[in-house]
């Protein structure tokens, strides 16, 4: 057993933070949450702590491109341009390099409290398309190096094993996508089967549709009914460009988001992803189905993919969660914050999202969407802890509670992670985690030869 | 004499960094720099080290209201609303209080590798307008809290003093804004004239119109001839709401910019700030005139301002430099990275800023903004240096360059900042640097008492 006395704890009841709660660790969750509980035994967390954050939507690779798309050479380019940049670094991964960068960039999300990820993973095989194999038996290599790194990095994975079968409407597969795809549904369905043997029962296996782009009408139900047998989350990328719901209406005459719902994918174990692009009648079915969003603000701003209708989303019904997707941001709070920031502009009014409602989209909405029961500092949940100073010069002067961590804190100011009862960021060590971090990233992405 | 080897300097001349720098300073200028300069009695300094920034538009009492407007009770509110709590803290503000929060702010700026500040100052006055006066003497207590703030921490000042004279169109001052008026132009040009005398050298005087909602049209030449007279920085609000343009367009027929271009208010000393709703006449005025433009997208997209016509601006003949103003957030990089991100989420396309453009914002073209030679690494210029890590788990994998900064790093990354030739963050100091910062900050927030 193990004890801890929060200064200041969120528990999820508004805005406010509680004094000095009493947590006690037992078996990887708490066994006792107790405000006003005695200090005996205890290690005492200075600052404001709050629940493990989720992040909704990672590419893990994509880590690899920080930094390394928006220089003098990339002037005037647009999403698709910076998806060759992408596919530049797909190409180049294999089960190590993928392995060691996966082990990187899921530290420096445990770093900044987040002690879930959604891995939306669709680099399945070899380049050629032909699967990883030990003595001729698909070993899942690729699945396995994704798996091993979260679990060396302390974070929970759910792995959104994702279909991918076509290169956009009605096209194959291009040469940098071949790897990514399974032939067709039944493909894919045989190989997640096999997977779902081979997986340590810690990781949650979920489904992914890529896109409308990328599996066709006939397919998605061959996604959604596995997911709908196991119930596993679902998730999808939906209208994240208005060139995919053009190429949508051309085709079938209908948006993505009524293709999904005619494949019986909408549910309240699926959760869409940007959700940028959508009509008032899209809105309506979401909400209807139960739908949660990822948004993921810091890549719908980097990828010039627009402002999408987040608030009149989950005014329709939609559970909101956040996702760091393409990691030009690791840090969960910058999202909770630009999706608030990103409705001032786009409106010309504030106050569109409590401190409060962001905090809960951070914790046990996004748990929730990633098929967990977790995110909320009650006993029974499993034991994840953030603590974010409230002495930095960044958070200094804020009151403890929900807008200090939305509206002052970034990354930098978490100074302790809990995971499951197990320390991954000591409180007064985060310092020396972030340069092992640091370090480690830097290997990874040096190893890739990315230019 | 004091000597520096640089890992990576960013010496102004495009996307890439140069290695191994030597920097020699001598009474607090550049007296050599050297690329692959002996390394002989030098301190070295790993990463990437870019000028001193300048930070073009500060409220610097605004730092209170971090994390604080944002609460349940502020649900629905907009800019107007937010002026109203803004209005609580400048009522509770003494010479003291001032000075103890300016002195922790620019305290928390420079750490964040701000060298230079634009203070846009007008709480003049006691609270019932009374001039601060010593045995019946104007003493200009306010502005010295200012002045003596900057001094202690290091960063250099241009004290903007601000006209301010009517509430609004036609609108006499409310009672919260008694304090910032003068009476009549005539009242703000005597105290600005007294005030010139009573001024240490290193401060730069400019001049600023809070706005055309504050300055009648007959008020303005006053401001702008003063400027012109002493070739000082001409700074003004410009068109941040639209209800300022309606205001503007009701009472006299024509917009805040056309009424400034008739008052002479617009020229190459002139910086418009925010200038978020333009017509594309207004463009051309500004462009024709060689203004610059503070651009301050944290503060615009906090206050549901929107999003500018930046771009159109430069292109048309502005320069572009960036302000923290509210103090929501100082980061200075965050600003930058937000100048192309916000211009993203409105194009649906990338690529409108190369990297090494928005640095050139940041450092020499703000300092110009000023009324300061600086903010390049060249000998002559102030000796003013930030070194950026390239090893924390936000900028690891970057190549040494501009977008390692505009597109990776955040404040927190700041490892060393020398202004003027003295250490403000000394190498390996940088924790206790910002440990002492937000102790500053929460005395001086705490003293305030704001709610």
């Amino acid at each position: 057993m193990s004890a801890w006395l929060l200064e200041h704890a969120w528990l999820g009841d508004g805005a406010h933070a509680t004094p000095l709660v009493r947590v006690e660790v037992e078996g990887g969750r708490f066994t006792r949450v107790e405000p006003g509980g005695s200090a005996d035994g205890a290690i005492h967390l200075p600052g404001l702590t709050i629940p493990g954050l989720a992040n909704t939507h990672s590419h893990v690779f994509h880590r690899a491109l920080r930094a390394r798309t928006d220089d003098d050479s990339a002037g005037g380019g647009s999403f698709w341009t910076w998806r060759t940049r992408m596919y530049d670094v797909a190409q180049r991964l294999t089960p190590e390099r993928l392995h060691a960068l996966a082990r990187a960039t899921y530290r420096e999300m445990v770093a900044a409290g987040i002690t879930a990820v959604g891995e939306f993973h669709y680099v399945h095989h070899r380049p050629d398309g032909s699967p990883y194999a030990t003595d001729g038996v698909p070993d899942h290599a690729m699945e396995q190096a994704v798996v091993a790194a979260a679990a060396e990095a302390g974070i929970a994975l759910t792995l959104l094993d994702t279909c991918y079968l076509t290169g956009g409407v009605g096209e194959p597969l291009t040469p940098e996508q071949v790897r990514f795809g399974d032939g067709d549904a039944d493909g894919w369905r045989r190989r997640v089967e096999d997977l779902a043997t081979r997986l340590p029962a810690e990781v949650v296996l979920g489904a992914a549709i890529h896109s409308v782009r990328a599996v066709p009408p006939a397919a998605l139900p061959v996604v959604a009914d596995w997911a709908a047998e196991h119930a596993a989350p679902l998730h999808v990328h939906l209208s994240e460009q208005p060139a995919e719901n053009a190429a949508a209406l051309a085709a079938w005459g209908r948006t993505p988001t009524a293709l999904l719902a005619e494949a019986g994918a909408l549910g309240s174990r699926t959760t869409v992803v940007h959700a940028t692009h959508l009509t008032p009648d899209d809105i309506s079915t979401l909400g209807a189905a139960g739908c949660a969003l990822s948004l993921c603000p810091t890549t719908e701003r980097d990828l010039a993919d627009g402002i999408g209708p987040a608030r009149a989303l989950v005014d329709a019904g939609v559970r909101l969660t956040l996702g760091s997707d393409a990691h030009a941001v690791i840090d969960l709070f910058e999202e909770a914050r630009a999706t608030e920031m990103h409705e001032r502009l786009r409106s010309g009014r504030r106050g569109h999202w409590t401190p409060a409602a962001l905090l809960a989209a951070l914790t046990a909405d996004g748990h929730a969407a990633l098929g967990r029961d977790a995110g909320r500092i009650a006993v029974g949940q499993p034991a994840d802890l953030v603590t974010v100073s409230l002495h930095t010069p960044r958070t200094a002067g804020a009151a403890p509670g929900a807008a200090a961590v939305v509206h002052a804190a970034t990354a930098a100011d978490v100074t302790f992670v809990l995971t499951r009862g197990e320390v991954r960021v000591p409180h007064g060590g985060a310092a020396g985690v972030a340069a092992e971090v640091g370090a480690e990233l830097a290997g990874a992405i040096e190893q890739l030869g990315v230019r």
